[in-house]
């Protein structure tokens, strides 16, 4: 059993580790911890962003690490019963052998589990087509601090059999209960046949280049991600990236995948749409990956984080939600507003610009910016993220790092019932205690 | 204004019935019902099958009818905004123009509402493609017992912030407030380019033919509804249809819609599915919609399932959800379960069957079996359905008429917490007393 930390070092700050192998023993523990006043942090892959897996002395961390088997995997069905510890990348793995896929992705597929996906309602690449993790989700089991076990596991995506309250517990990053059981839906797999990389001069020309892409004849549009050029052109750099007459200067580079029938007919229409895209907007530039080699360096530009992370350690960064409509007028508002707090921050901006999920990291390393420049940032960042129709987080959650966040950007009667919620469900505020919210029976 | 009480003779029962213009005034007529203790039941297109619509005299009926505004189409966005008392055909319509659908549809689709349809996590053709309403709200406003306003209304896929209340309402069919908004996402539209019925010999051949047609090299389907041969007679004589070389006594019969690029080859390839089809199953039959009349009579024999309730009144009807892995045994098991209760009950069976929903009515006036006879039959329908991994409700809810099967078929631990939600939520039961949830403290 490892004793890693993960991607937060006070992950396991409370130095205890159970490992429970079923649900009855996850149970076992929740009532003995009940009975005597410790609480539980559950613990998936430990590659959450917003210490949502941090604990404290006196609390213990429940693993579900022992609890990855594939318990059924239908193929006709398209959905899979699993253990809540489960990694994502073994489903993955186990689904594509019968042509069929999770349907979620995202670059710690294979640390993050499951349970802690579904526990965080985890969103990735593919979220654009096929929804969340929420949508991906079919059943699910879960124990509560009562040490009863909520089971709901249905495998049917029609449901309307009373209130549907497996949706409590999808995104309530373990302060509701300890997801065990996931039912998931399955999807067909869609190979990836012409990956290409565009560069482009504004917001605007990346929608009108994904309306198209959206609309392609013989393939269908799998991946869309966006990479601001100085986002862009620190991972070219770093990662010693060139392509002839492709400048790394671009305001917006646009990296898609296509999946379909017929690679050739799918190349020939990326050419098409080159050309179309260049009549509208001549600084139009574009690579076709002609390898699998040439695809994965075009992948690991964008999904390659940690290089940033490297050079500034623990920097801050954000994860916000901006509908299409809104998103080329928030993100000059958010250049502009930086500028203001601070003329030599530099935001990296990249994501997942088919569903409006952008994150901005700084260049800066953790602790280096005073609280007060802090919450100037968050000022531009979260700066009527609500009104406008967007999410403060969009798929890294709250944790105990978001919370006043949440609390300043949230409905007020949103809010209200998150913490009745909280009362009701884990009255004794046994689990995550100190994450998502701040238990209104307590504080 | 409308007195129709819809398709339930006691949605007016009470003989009240109040029509704001605006969320303020639906949250005003909401303080004053509270102050003076009068239950509230919210209306929606009233073709609710299960009563959840009916009132009683003491109680007032508030109508969604004037809110029906369409506020927000945003086509490259692909989300709409709308007042619940939209009809699901005005969204579609108006979706349409852009090349978009709201992604549900279902043969009530002329009057039932966005907002009713929220209230019941409507299901429908489309669900195996693009799952229940639940997956299609993106953001949703709704007035709560105390005259507050829950206001959700992202236009974003991505929200991981906080736990995700608008869950809640989806579905609880008017029990814990009443929804005034909705923001709903949209699909591009898949104009049907062919559609096939297929006869075939068993559930079996069913779920080969299911495999392929999902697997089409051009077309993508874009519908699958299944008849079993006593629905699939009663409704080919009623409606005087038949075709050359196709029996009306096909063990199941199959409706098929494609969608996609390119007649000719999709035809083509239907073509080619029934030749590989009859090769394994010799009893095959097709017949291709070769004009749009042919297709429209096609879908009546599905959709018009009014006949039934003409030459049987009130018949008793069930709707439950069965994985697909489940169905044929399930499917055999009813029928010989029905047998053994009474040999002359002949359940007309059809369906959304990609999805596993099966709609089964008796051929029985209602009222005609009497009570032991009906639980017996519900012993039958409802035999193991949440161990199998199914519901018993997939898409009609549970409104007044169903609340003892949810009581019965329900994990007792979702129960408990069904009751306390409603408890929490709706603490005086203002909202739709007697529905979904027999009101704890009061009952």
């Amino acid at each position: 059993m490892g004793a890693d930390p993960g991607w937060h070092p006070d992950n396991l700050g409370c130095g205890v580790v159970v490992y429970p192998g079923t649900t009855e023993q996850v149970a076992t523990v929740v009532q003995l911890c009940r009975r005597n006043g410790v609480s539980i942090v559950a613990h998936g892959g430990k590659t959450g962003l917003v210490g949502g897996g941090i604990s404290k002395p006196g609390e213990i961390v429940v693993s579900l690490e022992r609890m990855n088997r594939i318990e059924r995997l239908d193929a006709d069905e398209q959905v899979a019963v699993v253990e809540a510890g489960t990694a994502l990348q073994t489903l993955q793995e186990a689904a594509a052998i019968h042509g069929l896929t999770p349907g979620i992705d995202l670059a710690a597929r294979g640390s993050a589990t499951i349970g802690g996906m579904v526990s965080t309602n985890a969103g990735g690449i593919m979220a654009f087509r096929n929804g969340v993790m929420r949508h991906r989700v079919m059943g699910l089991e879960a124990v509560l601090a009562d040490g009863s076990v909520f089971s709901d596991l249905t495998r049917v995506v029609k449901n309307s059999a009373g209130y549907d309250l497996k949706h409590l517990f999808i995104g309530a990053e373990g302060t509701l209960g300890i997801v065990t059981r996931v039912a998931v839906k399955l999807e067909p797999v869609m190979p990836e046949t012409a990956t290409a990389l565009f560069g482009l001069p504004s917001l605007a020309a990346v929608f009108a280049l994904l309306k198209q892409a959206r609309a392609l004849g013989s393939g269908e549009l799998a991946a869309c991600e966006a990479m601001w050029s100085g986002f862009f052109g620190f991972s070219a750099a770093n990662h010693g990236w060139s392509a002839p007459e492709y400048r790394t200067d671009n305001s917006v580079n646009l990296l898609l995948s296509f999946a379909g029938h017929g690679e050739a007919r799918i190349s020939d229409e990326i050419a098409s749409l080159y050309e179309a895209m260049l009549e509208r907007f001549p600084e139009t530039e574009a690579v076709l990956a002609s390898s699998l080699t040439q695809r994965d360096a075009l992948w690991r530009l964008r999904e390659d984080t940690e290089q940033i992370y490297h050079a500034y350690p623990a920097a801050p960064s954000y994860d916000v939600s901006v509908p299409l409509s809104e998103a080329e007028a928030y993100v000059a508002c958010l250049e502009e507003g930086l500028q203001a707090v601070d003329p030599d921050l530099k935001p990296f901006i990249f994501g997942h610009i088919a569903d409006g999920n952008l994150h901005i990291i700084l260049n800066r390393r953790g602790g280096d910016l005073p609280a007060s420049t802090l919450a100037a940032v968050e000022a531009v960042i979260y700066k009527d993220i609500r009104s406008l129709g967007g999410s403060f987080s969009a798929e890294h959650g709250v944790g105990s790092k978001r919370i006043h966040s949440l609390n300043e950007t949230a409905d007020p009667v949103k809010l209200h019932w998150i913490g009745q919620m909280k009362r009701l469900i884990d009255p004794d505020n046994l689990f995550n205690p100190g994450k998502l919210v701040l238990h209104p029976g307590l504080s």
